[in-house]
């Protein structure tokens, strides 16, 4: 595949907005770096965004934030420098590691919980969704012997004033718009080219960071009590799919395609 | 059955306080003489009240505030006067009955609904309890589709806060004493004792009047979503058991039985 033709597969999935540079390095660390020991060059860190339209000093920048908030280290190797995940960031990473590369939704079940409106209601994580100051939609039923538990399956009627609050508008509105933009990736790959190693590793990274942009909007619930309109599933489906088709293909191959001359064919 | 032990009966029933006496009149004619052309005459009117503890002034005082409300009507019959329910008496008296009489809860099946908070709530009839301001627990399931409905089955763990909501305490308290009521008269009246007629019409009437005061206080909800200590179900079964061990003696024995001599025995 050409750089052209790989050119608009990254717009379509960019959206033709740049991303924030220091979040996709975090999605790039997360998906090629995230074992121990596994490290990345700044030659190969510079060609992975170069591939996305990052610039070098925006990358510079980013990179000293990302040390500055201890998510990454760098250490000198010989001419050049080469970037880790610290323990912390490595935590972090794996941390939403699971949900982002889950092929299955968030949760299985829900329950709406309604605890008592004449007393201060507990806080939670985001396992769950406020829906007002006493009614909690979770995916894990609460112990409290106080609230009220009901479990809604996938044919419970949840009334769109609920649904929209366990997801807002917007990110609907981007579930929908990623989910148009992968199937165009898709038609674009359609029948599948030969992708050069770091062409395969941005695109990963591209699908990775998009898809966990939205999802980290959310809240971990099943799909079946989000808006209508919501495209998550659709939009999990077709990133398994694709990270699937173009496995990762690890450290060593993609320094190796770093450190080969340009190979563009026009 | 000698008049002491009778009033012993009375006394445990009405526990010592003398019932509101138009109220009391209003059950008197749903029980006795709620058919089409029953009437009931001044005296068996009096013998009834004063088995109670009523004063004759004060049944004076009830019959002239239920004819100026339009619930009952009098007539001249000879020296006397005859009393009956208006046509609108006799509806009101005949939609409270099918509740009053029924040995079974007032509804066999209540749904928790939620409507958006953000938004009026409906107002209901007196098939439901609110427990906030957009929180309902009904026997009667919305049609509105924006509503959220779940529903309540006898095995549905309901907390405190929206029981209380469903019946207050001082209403579940009368369903204790009058529960504890109903085992006193049980057993004063076991053996089975001869009861005149008039004392049987004033033993169903004070039953039925006890009942309902409880009754007419709560919603038709069914009795697994009232609070702890609720004793309906309790005395709707009791209440049931006495009506049917003493039938309605019928107004034609009640008037003889008037007209008799008295017939104490000390």
């Amino acid at each position: 595949m050409n750089r052209a033709s790989f050119d608009t597969i990254v717009t379509t999935l960019t959206q033709d907005q740049t991303p924030r540079v220091w979040s996709f390095l975090v999605s790039v660390f997360g998906d090629l770096a995230q074992q121990e020991d596994a490290q990345i060059s700044g030659a190969l860190l510079r060609q992975l965004t170069e591939r996305i339209g990052i610039k070098p000093e925006a990358v510079r920048v980013a990179i000293h934030r990302l040390r500055k908030e201890g998510w990454i280290d760098s250490r000198r190797s010989g001419r050049t420098s080469v970037y880790f995940l610290t323990p912390w960031g490595r935590t972090q990473s794996a941390q939403a590691s699971p949900r982002i590369y889950s092929a299955d939704e968030g949760a299985e079940r829900a329950w709406l919980v309604l605890f008592n409106p004449a007393k201060p209601a507990p806080g939670t994580d985001d396992s769950g969704a406020w829906i007002s100051s006493n009614m909690l939609i979770t995916s894990v039923k609460p112990k409290d012997g106080a609230a009220f538990a009901s479990a809604l399956t996938a044919d419970t009627p949840v009334p769109g004033w609920m649904t929209s609050k366990v997801c807002e508008t917007p990110t609907v509105l981007m579930s929908q718009d990623f989910a148009t933009a992968l199937d165009g990736v898709a038609r674009q790959l359609d029948p599948m080219p030969m992708l050069q190693p770091v062409d395969i590793a941005a695109l990963r990274v591209l699908l990775v960071h998009s898809w966990r942009r939205i999802l980290l909007r959310t809240p971990i619930l099943p799909d079946h009590v989000f808006p209508d309109g919501w495209c998550g599933a659709d939009c999990r489906a077709k990133v398994a799919e694709l990270l699937a088709r173009y496995p990762n293909p690890g450290l060593q191959a993609l320094e190796a395609d770093v450190d080969a001359p340009t190979r563009d064919t026009p």
